[in-house]
């Protein structure tokens, strides 16, 4: 029963096509990107982050990384979309480049670029891990994505696997 | 249809019952829980920490941990059960502690506990892809499980989210 709650809540990323195509067309456009979030949203990001290296996209956790310029991207992801630390980000990289929201409720982000991922609330899965297993699986879709539109393959990106660890 | 390939696999938890159970009883009879893994299953692993710590248990990951010792739990993440760093440390715990290892498929972790995630791979889910979706959902499920057996619900928890970022 517990599963099928969270069966349930990944099935309604179906409808979101349109919000991994905007996404992914916007990594490809964007000169790099940057990814943030904190906590076991961070995480997600993080997995994501790894992902892009895979496909050579100039990506970078913000917190492991240079200046934020003109012409990058930044996606800020955020379950409730108050956590302070990911506003004041958003808020300082829209005055320089381009800022992405993944979030579930709009929270204080209001005034950024927003994907809503559509959580189904239940108190079996504390706080955000409805939205973070959503976000895992949506950034997947992203890549998946992506390896289509840069015509790769497996095959291709197993060799930016890290080959030391 | 790529999406109905991540809602099968992730099905596949549903036989899972008897390991969730499994790995809950051993973490509440445990001194303390360190967990490993690189990669995005390291990431994965730090998100279930953090998740661990919210239901106060005693919880490590391994590279901000302290020495680990008799009656302590080492859980470690390996899709492949061959990633060079993960074993080794796996070796190294089982010497001391006791040492469970939440894998895809056997690897060099042979000679410990493991709890098998059933994945069906796919190339549209390049490399560990799957098995990260899959092992999130199934240590959500454990901390699911793990509230349960401690009477906990989420207004419990939830005073232990991070309060500063």
């Amino acid at each position: 029963m517990e599963l099928n709650i969270i069966l349930n809540n990944i099935k309604n990323l179906e409808n979101l096509d349109e919000e991994i195509t905007f996404l992914s067309n916007k990594i490809l456009n964007a000169k790099r990107v940057f990814i943030f979030g904190v906590g076991r949203s961070g995480y997600i990001g993080r997995c994501f982050h790894i992902r892009l290296l895979h496909l050579n996209i100039d990506s970078y956790f913000l917190t492991d990384a240079p200046a934020f310029k003109r012409g990058d991207l930044l996606i800020v992801i955020s379950g409730s979309g108050e956590t302070e630390s990911v506003v004041n980000v958003a808020k300082k990289a829209k005055e320089i480049g381009e800022v992405i929201g993944v979030v579930c409720k709009c929270g204080n982000l209001k005034d950024i670029k927003l994907i809503k991922l559509p959580v189904e609330k239940n108190s079996f899965l504390p706080m955000g891990t409805a939205f973070e297993e959503l976000a895992l699986i949506f950034f997947d879709l992203v890549i998946a994505k992506l390896m289509r539109k840069l015509n790769l393959r497996e095959e291709d990106i197993i060799k930016n696997h890290n080959n030391l660890l």
